[in-house]
C-alpha cells in the first residue's frame, strides 16, 4: 500500500478501505507521509466525496488517534452541544445552564476556535476570574456537584483532526461534508456524552452556505452517531443576520444573562427553549409541549439564572465584574425603510478587526469590544435612526464597512425562520 | 491575491488569470507557497481541468522560470523532436541522422528521464566514449558543422517544470492533460527549435490511455505552439506493443543502426519514413510521396548511418565497442496460437528490474542488459517456439512475470495500426 495509490484511488471516485485511511492518518502522525500528499489527497476527498463508509472509518481513525473522555462517572445522561459556528452565537451560555437546572448533567470541553467572534471558552473568560482550565478528576467532581462544568477542551483529543484542520485551513480544502463531519464527530465522541446535539447553522455567516449541504452533514453526523452508540440530534437554523443583538464577548454573556432571567432577545429565546425542550423530550420522554413550559417557566423564575450563577461561582468567576468598552459609537441609518438583510458574515469581521475575535491563534482577543444591533431583520427604521452601537477601545473602524452590512429598502422581504429544520 | 484564493477558485472550477498563474508559479519557485498549497491546487486542476488560456500561461511562465537556448545563429529550419516515451521507442536515434542526412538542422536536447528504460541520452551513452554534455558553443558549432547534434540537457532549462513535476509524481498529479502539455511544450519552446514533432505514444505503456485523451494532449500542444510562433506536428503512435524488437540501451542502440541501414523492424521503418517524410513535406514543401522515397533511399545508401556515425565519432563514441550482456535465456512460449497482445508497460517493468531502467534518479543504468522479441502480435507460434531472449548481468528475471505479457490463443485478433493520426 503506498499514499500514491490511495490518491490515485480517489481521484478515480473509488471508494477507500477502512486499512486504506488508518494508513493515511497514521502516516500523517508518523510524518512517514508527507503534508503535500496528504493536501492533494484532500482536495481529491473536496471534489470526488467520500462514501458514509469511509467518513465512518476516517471518524473512528482521528478519534482513535487521542484521549477518549470517560464521563461514566457521572450519573444520568450527560448531555453535549456544539454549533458550526456562527456570528452573535451565545447559545451555549444560555442552553447549558438551563438543561442543567433541569437536571441534565452538562460536561462540556470547548475549544478557542479561531473566528469571527471568540468561542464559549473566549466568552466565559470575559467573566472576570473564571477558571477554564480544570483537570479531568475536578471536572467530573464539579458536574456530580453541581450538574455542569464548561471547561477549555485540554489533553491530546483527536490530534489527528488538529494536524487535518490546520492543512485544511491552508489549502482550500475547509468545505467538505465529510471532512466536516469527521472532525467534529470525532471531537464529540471523543469527550464521552451521551447525546450530541448539533445547531448547523445556515446562511451566509456560516460554514453551510445552503439548505440541503446543510441537512447532507446533519444526515452525515447523524448516521456516523449510530455507528458508535451515540444519540445526535441536528437543528438547521438559520445564520443570515446575527443571532440576538450582540456581537463580542463581553457584550455577549450581558445578552446571556438577560435571556436567563427570560427577556433575551426574541430569536435568542425561540431557539433556546426549541433546543432544550427537544433534549428533554428525547432524554425524558417528556411531550414536547409540557417541555416547552418547563423551559420558559426556568427561564422566568430564576432558576437557569441560578444555575449560571452557580457555575460561574464554581469555577470562580464574579459575573459583577464584567467589563464593556467604554467608547462607544452609534451608527445611523442613512435612510428610511426596511432592514431586510443583515450580512452576519461582513460584522463578524468587523467585530474581528475591533479585536473581538482571532485571525490566527496568537492574537489575543479584547472582551470588551464588540457591536450591539439596534434592530433586527424586517424592523422599519427612518433615516437617522440608530442601527447599532460599537464598543471600542484603541482599534478604529470605518463606518461605511458597518453601512454595507445593512440592506435597507422601501420594500419589505419576506423574512426567514429562525429554525429550518430538527434532525435525529 | 492568496494562494488560498487562487486554490478556491480553481477547486470552483473557475478560470484563473494569467497574473493568478504568475503568483503561483513564483511563489513555488521563491517558497513563499507551501508545497502542500500547490499539490491541493494540482489535484484541483487534474480534476477540473484548465482552459487553453490557462494552459498557455503556464507554459509561459514556467519557459521564463529560466534560460531559452538561442539557436538564431545556426542556419536553416532547426527541428526537434520529442516522444511521451514508450516502451522500446529508439525512434530520436534513428529520425534524428536521417533527417540530418536530409539537410535538416537538429539540435536536440535530451534529458535522461526515469523511465522503464533510459531516456535518448542513456541509449547514446551505451555508446562507448560518448559525450552527452557540450558548452552550448561546441554545441551550435557541431549543428553548423554536421547538421546534428544530440546533448545533454544542461543549464537552468524550466526549472519551474522541475519542481512542479517532482511534486505531481509523489501526489498522483500527473494525468492531466493541460500540466502535461505545458510541462511539454515550456521545455521544447525553451530549447529554441523551429519546428517541434512530438510523438505522442497511445497504449498501455504510455501516459495517454486512450486515443481520445491523446488527441486532446496533441491539440493542446498544436494550440500552444501557435501562441508562441512554433509549428507543432504531433504523430499519435501506438504504444500497446513495444517498438521494434528490442528493448534496452545496448540493444535498442543496435536496432537503430540496423533501422539506419535499412533493415529494421518494420513497424520502426514504417514510424521513422512516415515522421521524415512528414517533416520535409512541412519543412521544404516537398510532396509526400516524394518525401518518402527521398527517405528509403536515405535508409538503404547508407546516407543515413552515415551521418549517424559522423554524430557519434564527433560526440567521441566508438560504435564498435557497444556492449551487450553476456548471459542469455531463451523464453519459451507454453502453448502454441496467435500472439495478440505483448504488453508493453509489464514488459518495460521487467525490464527495468533487470537494470535497464531507473526508478529513482539516483540508480545507475546497465547499458548493456534488456531483453529482445523474436515475435511482435499477430504472429502464429507453436509451443516451445521462442517468445524473446533476456541479456542478463547480475540482477535476475522471473519467468512468470515475462510470460504474463504475452496473451497467446487460438484466434487472432485484428491487430491494431503502428500509427493513429497525425494532426498540426
Amino acid at each position: 500500500m503506498t499514499i500514491i495509490d490511495i490518491i490515485e484511488k480517489k481521484k478515480r471516485k473509488q471508494e477507500l478501505t477502512h486499512e486504506q485511511i488508518a494508513f493515511v492518518i497514521k502516516g500523517m502522525l508518523d510524518k512517514t507521509i508527507e503534508d503535500y500528499q496528504i493536501s492533494s489527497l484532500l482536495m481529491a476527498i473536496v471534489l470526488n466525496g467520500m462514501t458514509l463508509d469511509e467518513t465512518v472509518y476516517l471518524t473512528e481513525e482521528m478519534l482513535n488517534s487521542g484521549d477518549k473522555i470517560d464521563l461514566s462517572s457521572i450519573e444520568g445522561v450527560v448531555v453535549d452541544k456544539h454549533s458550526t459556528g456562527g456570528v452573535g452565537d451565545k447559545v451555549t451560555l444560555i442552553l447549558a445552564p438551563l438543561l442543567a437546572s433541569l437536571g441534565i448533567k452538562i460536561a462540556k470541553m470547548s475549544g478557542r476556535g479561531l473566528g469571527h467572534t471568540g468561542g464559549t471558552i473566549d466568552k466565559l473568560e470575559a467573566i472576570p476570574g473564571y477558571q477554564v482550565e480544570l483537570s479531568r478528576e475536578e471536572f467530573i467532581k464539579q458536574v456530580n456537584d453541581i450538574g455542569i462544568s464548561i471547561i477549555s477542551q485540554s489533553g491530546n483529543i483527536v490530534p489527528a483532526d488538529k494536524k487535518l484542520y490546520a492543512l485544511r485551513d491552508v489549502t482550500g480544502t475547509v468545505d467538505s461534508i465529510p471532512l466536516i463531519a469527521s472532525s467534529i464527530m470525532s471531537k464529540k465522541i471523543a469527550s464521552g456524552a451521551d447525546l450530541i446535539f448539533i445547531d448547523v447553522k445556515v446562511g451566509s455567516g456560516a460554514l453551510m452556505n445552503n439548505l440541503e449541504d446543510a441537512k447532507k452533514l446533519a444526515n452525515t453526523m447523524i448516521e456516523i452517531g449510530k455507528r458508535f452508540n451515540k444519540m445526535v440530534i441536528c437543528i438547521l437554523t438559520d445564520m443570515n443576520e446575527p443571532l440576538g443583538y450582540a456581537i463580542g464577548n463581553s457584550l455577549e454573556v450581558k445578552e446571556a444573562i438577560e435571556s436567563l432571567n427570560g427577556y433575551g432577545p426574541k430569536d435568542v429565546m425561540e431557539l433556546i427553549v426549541s433546543i432544550a425542550s427537544l433534549v428533554l423530550n428525547k432524554t425524558k420522554n417528556i411531550d414536547m409541549d409540557e417541555a416547552r413550559d418547563m423551559c420558559m417557566k426556568q427561564l422566568t423564575n430564576g432558576q437557569a439564572y441560578n444555575k449560571f450563577k452557580q457555575l460561574v461561582e464554581y469555577q470562580h468567576g464574579t459575573i459583577e465584574d464584567i467589563k464593556i468598552a467604554s467608547k462607544v459609537f452609534s451608527v445611523k441609518s442613512p435612510k428610511s425603510g426596511y432592514i431586510n438583510e443583515i450580512d452576519a458574515l461582513s460584522l463578524g469581521e468587523v467585530a474581528r478587526e475591533i479585536g473581538a475575535g482571532r485571525l490566527t491563534k496568537d492574537d489575543v482577543i479584547d472582551p470588551t469590544v464588540g457591536l450591539v444591533l439596534t434592530h433586527k431583520t424586517g424592523d422599519y427604521v427612518n433615516e437617522n435612526d440608530e442601527l447599532l452601537k460599537v464598543y471600542l477601545n484603541e482599534k478604529d473602524i470605518k463606518i461605511d464597512d458597518i453601512l454595507k452590512c445593512f440592506n435597507i429598502s422601501s420594500d419589505k422581504m419576506k423574512k426567514v425562520p429562525l429554525i429550518y429544520e430538527i434532525l435525529d
